[in-house]
């Protein structure tokens, strides 16, 4: 049910429009794929996928805002924003935004304020990050500036989310079962997602004795280093161009009717709680407000579950389970297909995987495409299609510093 | 003489006031200061810098932008939007932007377009880099980062502007004494500016014969790795809070009233000409026409001289000289105090530094204190305090495929 907005608690934001989505094909270690490919592969399949009678006319791209964390180091290229402009014949302005993890959220952010204050009414947000040319402990490595460098240097994010999995484990009893049925539920909704990393069922048991990483997190509970790219094309207008000149409708296209942004102290020391993620929950409830809906109204999220315990306080904190409770509902199967709300369908972050850019781009990407086409389901003798009306995607940088939430409708 | 401005030519944008603005004190090699002490210096010294009857208020800072280019690298630190939230009671949002030495006027523009939106209407821009904890050559290998890794690699910056200033040397006769007479006034410049990395007068003989770098640039023709930190504080409103609740009012504030952003190709390979920067032309233009003024309505401006080349490039590009001809109004002193327009009052990149994420808020924070205060100028016998209407600020990334242009009003 939609409720009146508080107008003066939170400042309206217009509602943009999502006219296309892509997500590159498919997320993984892509070895034959460099950097600048998988950005090409973005722009281009983004431009595809606006309409099925033909190519979006790429002159209605007014600027584009790309997500990277951190090509400065894996593929010493930094300044992407003009690796980008370059494939357009009339060079957008563009601009690059870092935020960890959350990158992508926040360059949605920038391109939503740009359409908002109206300068520009049409434009392309890109994600991307191409990690496998590190190895993968070099890769940890460089993941771990996002986190607090004077204070918890020499922590991985492995060992940062295992403080917080101990904190939820202690409290609130959580369990090495609960957790690995996380994993488990992911995995098995990658299968329903031909661009996943991984296509692959395990049971509790193996999540549970996969190897050791960081106590009590194990190589089953942690999302994977990923190669990928996504993009969306966010507009304000009621139509577009497409090449030969026809016109494509948005009248039917989802739109972004909430948002939320937030922040908290970067080390976990700081913290005032090891057992919830505040930002979280203070951008859910800002984009909540600003949509006028609450967590009841959502059916589908994609959250970041950069590992199982990070799900587990994402269900939590967006209002979707009591604290405490969120792994025992997992457990339920509370959060896959005939559940209470369907959480990751594309497999999240731990089956999908992580191209640490491309993630908060590809929670859009992937939710609007839900949005628009629903998304098949097997039954026991036919498939049959799920639709949905609102949607939410929850992105956090590091170990829960930034958080965006952002509310889709369809 | 500000003319009519054609408004369905560039979407109009608000004007935007910046209220307060800060430089860390001094650029240089400040092996003393860390990254995070020179974003504290920064955030707490604008604050301080709004109003002389008292400390702002932090709670009227509703989201913070802040721009570097390698911290990843330089600091092993990432994530840097929220090393400056945790800084604030109130966690404000935070995204940072990057477009390699550009970082700083992309900020600006993030940072305008969400106060453009109606979504904040008082927000901070804060630049930042601290390069010195690496050695120059290792920091000169991580600057080539902002150049086409896959078409350029191996070139570093001073090479690449050595080929554009062999080019304008060829076409227009430029002269090896031309490029010293734009270093020898910058560091001339920088005397007047307690904030410059260099406090130094050098001779045109002593640029000239310098050590060479990258034929014909010497190393008196290249601004130095220093570190630095600079902020803005923009708002829409009329006035804001001190802390001890006293209001501050923003009318005799500067205002930004045109803003330009273009792109180039990212390598020189590509590029139409060698002899101007194609997006600098095009960003003035943008520039100009929201202002409703052309390139003689300016009076002072600070241009991206990472080279003296780059300087003679922008000069002709942004329209205040012609062509070819550069160099020589350089050297008649056109461009000093007296000339025909004051170009890098600071002392530039060249002498009052380049801490590259700062410098393009620096560039507007310089220029800013410059229109609300005046510029004291030694005259035989005297001081006498020069006053401007109209500056215009000027950043580059890479070697010209990103560039912004802003023009203040006082």
């Amino acid at each position: 049910m939609k409720k009146q907005t508080d107008k003066n608690a939170v400042r309206e934001i217009k509602s943009v429009k999502i006219v296309g989505s892509f997500i590159s094909d498919h997320f993984g270690e892509l070895w034959d794929k460099s950097l600048n490919d998988l950005i090409k592969e973005a722009v281009f399949g983004v431009l595809k996928n606006v309409s099925k009678d033909g190519d979006f006319d790429p002159k209605e791209i007014e600027a584009v805002y790309i997500a990277n964390m951190a090509s400065g180091i894996f593929n010493n290229q930094l300044h992407l924003n003009a690796v980008v402009s370059e494939l357009f014949e009339h060079f957008p302005p563009s601009i690059r935004v870092e935020g960890a993890c959350a990158s992508g959220s926040l360059a949605m952010i920038t391109a939503q304020d740009a359409l908002n204050s109206g300068r520009y009414k049409t434009v392309m947000v890109l994600g991307v990050e191409k990690m496998t040319d590190f190895n993968s402990n070099e890769a940890t490595k460089v993941l771990s500036s996002a986190s607090d460098y004077n204070f918890e240097y020499g922590s991985t994010f492995p060992a940062l989310y295992a403080l917080l999995a101990k904190a939820h484990m202690h409290k609130y009893g959580t369990t090495r079962e609960q957790l690995s049925a996380v994993s488990v539920k992911n995995h098995a909704h990658a299968l329903t997602n031909s661009k996943a990393h991984f296509n692959k069922l395990f049971t509790l048991e193996q999540v549970s004795q996969s190897s050791m990483v960081a106590d009590p997190l194990r190589l089953l509970d942690c999302s994977p280093v990923s190669d990928g790219s996504s993009a969306v094309i966010l507009s304000t207008k009621d139509s577009g161009k497409l090449l030969d000149g026809k016109t494509v409708n948005y009248k039917n296209k989802p739109k972004i009717i909430g948002m939320g942004h937030a922040q908290d102290f970067l080390s976990l020391a700081n913290r005032k709680s090891l057992t919830s993620l505040n930002a979280t929950i203070k951008a859910a409830k800002d984009a909540f407000k600003q949509a006028g809906l609450t967590s009841k109204d959502i059916e589908v999220a994609e959250v970041h579950d950069c590992f199982t315990i990070a799900e587990i306080l994402a269900i939590e904190d967006l209002g979707f389970f009591k604290k405490g409770t969120g792994g025992q509902a997992t457990l339920d199967g509370q959060t896959t297909f005939g559940g209470k709300v369907l959480i990751n369908p594309s497999g999240g972050l731990k089956a999908c995987g992580h191209p640490v850019g491309a993630t908060g781009v590809k929670q859009v990407a992937y939710l609007a495409e839900l949005l628009e086409n629903g998304i098949k389901v097997k039954t026991d003798r036919s498939k049959k299609i799920m639709n949905f009306k609102y949607a939410l995607a929850h992105n956090v940088g590091g170990s829960g510093a930034t958080v965006v939430v952002h509310i889709l409708e369809k």
